[in-house]
């Protein structure tokens, strides 16, 4: 069976990957689409063009906007949203990201990234921190030591940056993004529709 | 008569301006809201955060996404778009602005407004070119001479000037965007339908 894919690359530090990662389940199931959960890091991309930290924060205009922008979107799609004050912004996202790619692409990757971005997003919490992400392991049912053992290996620290090199490779700048089989690249939540129909159109 | 009103800030050398000042009208009056067209100039809130030029010239893989971005959008809309190759970008869009400025807001700015994107966008015209400009206002049945004449006038230096310190004074950091009566900013012509939106049910 010849089944469609779309690769979705996500940072955990980013606002809108959250609202892309909590969308994009539903509506690629209803395209019969299968999702590929790429965490990448940004902070090497934005390094690479002369930024030590996000744009949001650099550019204080856009970074004022994007919070605003991030509650009025959250609520059109019916998501809770809390701007984050306990955590400094943006989060280290390293170890979320390790612990995702040590979980397989069948539909755990997405759930722990899911309750990750929640966990952020909608709780404050600091996803850095070992404790928060065995909570959400535990809450998933599963045994938190390993997977954060795992972490530590060569192997899933390559695998991260072999992700992270791949999205650089398609020409991805920020986050969410998605790349499709054809080799579109498409930027943003806002583009979250319009990749998924391009996948089923073809 | 209460008529619900939007301002709509373009830049006459942006892309994104382009497709929004195509859409905006029909968009508008089907939700009974009147378009305040403000031109604006982004060179000096570029430079305010230490940029020289675009964006999408300082950092490659976003100008690179973007143009293929354009393409995608324009041929959703079922807008002409064409990759300028002659012309260097960004084109100065002093002189349109100012132009514009010259012209009442009664649909004739907006005309005028829609013409020069064309000419750039679709034709790669030099739209600093005092004799595309005087082109397009003879196709607009428009005298040419005093229009481009007042635009050596104090007073339309000086209300361009003044329209981008109110852009600046509204957050606004790159174009289009979009404000509302009571205080909304909305950022780029993937908020076109939501901006408007917003006014309507208010």
């Amino acid at each position: 069976m010849n089944k469609k894919t779309i690769d979705f690359w996500y940072e955990f530090a980013s606002t809108y990957s959250y609202l892309a990662a909590e969308r994009i389940g539903p509506l690629a199931r209803d395209r019969g689409i299968i999702v590929r959960w790429r965490p990448f890091l940004l902070g090497p991309i934005f390094h690479a063009q002369g930024w030590n930290t996000t744009p949001f924060k650099i550019y204080k205009a856009k970074g004022d906007y994007m919070w605003r922008d991030m509650e009025r979107q959250a609520a059109r799609y019916g998501l809770p949203f809390k701007v984050p004050v306990v955590n400094e912004l943006p989060q280290h996202s390293v170890l979320a990201a390790r612990v995702a790619l040590s979980l397989p692409d069948d539909g755990m990757r997405a759930e722990f990234s899911r309750r990750v971005y929640r966990a952020q997003w909608t709780a404050d919490k600091c996803i850095s921190d070992p404790e928060v992400i065995s909570g959400i392991l535990a809450d998933m049912e599963l045994d938190a030591g390993p997977l954060l053992a795992q972490t530590q290996t060569p192997d899933i620290k390559q695998a991260l940056k072999d992700n992270t090199d791949e999205a650089i490779s398609h020409g991805i700048f920020g986050a969410p993004s998605l790349t499709t089989p054809d080799g579109e690249l498409f930027w943003g939540d806002d583009r979250l529709d319009q990749a998924l129909d391009w996948v089923a159109s073809r």
